[in-house]
């Protein structure tokens, strides 16, 4: 048997997929194009592109090398998409912070990733002065100071970041290495244990960019994004690269509007004065933006806005759609580049109803090309696509984590079989649609029985006056567990459990759910808010922690 | 200094890429959908994935392995689209045999292929039979009756086609293996020497498939490519993989049309009842369409074409705009994937007039992402990007082949310098634009002056009475090369070579070509027709012999 490989001829140049590819012709083409720190700060693609230059010839300047690895603690600014380019594109590694940890996750994710330089803005000196005795690695720190002049630091301040940029060449040699090299690190914050570290390649970067733009923009009605978007980030960009969104808008040439620290009204100036298009976020912020909004002095309408991070309840869908906001659901995870499918109707097919739309709109939706994405029991055998089979999501893409950092155990879990464990609980229609019923640790075990708890917070929110809810299970003696409804209710609202109760037996007759899924009166409990992660999931783990 | 890798967990699947991964979901999300032969024959994906199976379980009852070459001669077929995923998902390679070529050229490629096994169409046989004695490889022929019933031959034949896959399993297994094995091969057929062997890996047909996509796509006016088009190939399946556009068509689950042997009328027909959308084809073609729908029967509009091969002129493009099809120009090459730039408006962008749309969508158009187009001269620095200073277009893409079968000098001719050459001579404007002025060896040296043959072409063709024309370099004493023109003027046409000169020494006037430019009158020679390569392209060397 003969291999079949083609050799390149020598001089043949063999094109590594690295983040510099995605910048191959958005100067010539794009030049003139702009991006725009909070509407306060504008330059062309042609600075960008000299701003990357001069970041890496800083960086270097400071011995950053290729493999060494660079944290960024800021706002979501112009500097953060420097970034995003300039220190991978030196063969260095781009670690965002997450920095709504505790000093002591960022300590331990700062020392674990082994972070030689932090750039930070100056908002986080304090924390980072916190920790600052038991940083291992951290050898020298660039300021960011964003008009708030020069702070006084005990930390081993290099410079202020613009300071050193206007200081340094735009001409660096961005040289060409194995598309393998680790371009990006992050933390993702599980249930149990220490933060795991959570790395790509460049090629991952490229390979996701290329397969989510094909997704998002080769449909005739709902294209989703095409070139002549303005694009703003609402998901953090220490948040899994920003959904690698930063990366597609950079390579179509995209005008980008960067809004700093997030505040809804700013959002929505930013919004309406820089006529943005193109969004993604989590629930809770466009809920945010919806409520800042409201009044009427603001047009939302076309504004493209994918929903990721946790489920797009139909309910905050159906109000922004009133809104005219293009709103539909995004499905991935920190371990998956992140996109893997998107809710985006199949070509052609027009819902039946306001009814129907939104609940297609609120699904987990159909994966982008070249992701393998089945359905499986815990035999890894592929379950029916009937819409009602319900097997966990196991995936195969281009553009995956090949595992967690110095964590083989987790990682091999992560792998088992060969295929990426999402743990996430799902059924798929015959079209390819697949709905998640909820998280393989959240499905409460009932009587033999699986109950979905992500199914009874569903139709908890379709009652009047709920504002928010969350469901666990809690041990039962009798039936092994059952389901506990936390309830936040609108201001105003005078709900009472017994309402919930008789709202989710109804749903019993009509099949929507079994009656082992209604959670007794005394298991219904309102309270002030439902805990959230750094990301702003519910964190069902402190839920439980309170009922154990 | 680290490598910075990241080593996989043992159990990840690190995806190469492979021709089969573009199915990975489109049985599931596009498994009604259909393709169907002519109208005649129809099926769906779901068919189509099976019969990839069957056909990579026929051929390997036949002996095909990993490594082997299987050739392909047929019309432009669903069993055509079939061997385009089968033959190279077995990591065989699939080798489309020009079938234009004549029958001592397909010897030689056959040979130099070392093609094992071939499908051949009933219609083909005789040119097989012709050459069976001298070929070198050959162990067995799978005929393709298509209708005719059992043709006689003296070719050892293994069984008829659909035969061969009634009694072959659908569940081949398809194995992983290096994105880098040979996918695809077939030949150049130069100016000079010998067909040359190009061959794409695996990789490089879906990076190619990715990058294409996501510039079709991602526009919003002008949008070139979405999920409910109807695709139908009026580039041969042979002729560099009918510029890629059946991976892609396949890819987004587009309804595809496969045409057989083009015939103008049956390609309109199939037009109208199919309902077709998006196509391409050479320039002669278009014009044969133009002429074949005269009288209104057929609605062309939004039809979307897109034109290779040759320059698309500006008067075919204006006949074609008011038949309503959206035609545009692509560039490539047999070497370059193909298609490596659009003539697509920049976003946003509207022309002042249909002059300036038409000379938008005449030119070579804007590179698509990823590749690195670069205008330079020949020490390979770069021109100025003012739309006026002339240079070769050299390339870098992830998908270029990476030099010649068996032929190491041209093959580093080829990528002299670590770029791929293209020999087009071409301006950049400060867009992006790109537009050649010729080929380089087309460029006519005058008195010190270099004149494009293709501008002088262009301009002839604006005479009134011209159909066709080709404008080569002939030796002179006196000022080293003159202009010489061929024209076909149209049928009834009085054209002299009086009104060609004066029409073109106006244009000297106008500055838009140099009075070097217009060949004397004994230089302009009316002609029956221009002789034209396999591929329908302008064979300039034809006429440099004739004069001689």
């Amino acid at each position: 048997m003969q291999d079949n490989l083609i050799t390149p001829t020598p001089s043949a140049y063999t094109y590594p997929l690295l983040v510099k590819q995605l910048l191959s012709n958005s100067q010539h083409l794009y030049g003139e194009q702009q991006i725009t720190y909070r509407g306060e700060l504008r330059y062309s693609y042609r600075t960008f592109r000299q701003r990357i230059g001069r970041l890496a010839s800083a960086l270097a300047s400071l011995g950053v090398r290729h493999g060494s690895t660079v944290a960024v603690m800021d706002w979501d600014s112009h500097r953060y998409l420097e970034s995003y380019f300039g220190i991978p594109m030196m063969g260095a590694t781009l670690f965002t912070v997450n920095v709504r940890l505790s000093a002591q996750q960022i300590l331990y994710t700062l020392n674990d990733a082994g972070a030689e330089v932090v750039l930070v803005h100056a908002d986080f000196l304090p924390l980072l002065e916190e920790i600052q005795t038991e940083l291992q690695c951290v050898r020298q720190v660039v300021v960011i100071e964003d008009g708030q002049g020069t702070p006084q630091t005990s930390l081993p301040v290099a410079g202020e970041y613009e300071a050193l940029l206007s200081a340094a060449s735009p001409d660096f040699a961005f040289a060409d290495f194995d598309e393998h090299t680790r371009a990006a690190t992050f933390y993702t914050t599980g249930t149990t244990g220490d933060p795991k570290g959570v790395s790509y390649s460049h090629r991952d970067i490229v390979l996701h960019t290329l397969t989510t733009t094909m997704a998002l923009s080769a449909q005739r009605d709902g294209q989703r994004l095409h070139r002549e978007d303005v694009y703003m980030p609402i998901t953090p960009m220490f948040h899994v690269l920003a959904w690698g969104m930063p990366y597609i808008a950079v390579t179509l040439g995209l005008k980008i509007v960067m809004p700093g620290r997030y505040a809804p009204d700013l959002l929505l100036k930013l919004h309406d004065t820089e006529r943005v298009t193109f969004s993604h976020c989590v629930p809770t912020l466009l809920q945010m933006l919806l409520q800042a909004s409201e009044g009427g002095m603001h047009d939302l309408s076309g504004w493209k806005i994918i929903i990721g991070g946790s489920a797009l309840s139909p309910a905050l869908c159906e109000a922004a759609l009133a809104r005219g906001i293009d709103v539909f659901a995004g499905y991935g995870m920190s371990e998956t580049g992140p996109v893997v499918a998107l809710a985006q109707l199949p070509p052609g097919y027009k819902p039946a109803n306001l009814q129907e739309e939104v609940r297609m709109r609120c699904a987990t939706g159909r994966p982008v090309p070249m992701v393998d994405l089945r359905i499986v029991d815990d035999q890894l055998h592929d379950l029916p696509h009937d819409g009602k089979a319900q097997g966990e999501i196991v995936l195969r893409a281009p553009f995956l984590t090949k595992g967690y950092f110095k964590k083989p155990t987790a990682s091999e879990e992560l792998w088992a079989g060969g295929y990426l464990h999402t743990q996430d609980v799902a059924v798929m229609g015959r079209d390819g649609f697949v709905q998640i019923v909820d998280r393989i640790k959240d499905v409460i075990k009932t009587g033999g029985e699986w109950v979905s708890s992500i199914e009874v917070e569903r139709l908890i929110a379709e009652v009047p006056g709920v504002l928010e809810s969350a469901v666990i299970g809690v041990p039962d003696a009798k039936w092994g567990e059952r389901p506990m409804a936390f309830i936040v209710s609108k201001a105003g609202s005078r709900l009472k459990a017994e309402t919930i109760r008789e709202r989710l037996l109804a749903h019993v007759e009509g099949k929507r759910i079994s009656k082992y899924a209604v959670p007794e009166l005394d298991r219904i409990a309102f309270v002030a808010e439902i805990p959230k992660t750094s990301v702003g999931k519910i964190d069902k783990k402190v839920l439980r922690g309170r009922t154990a």
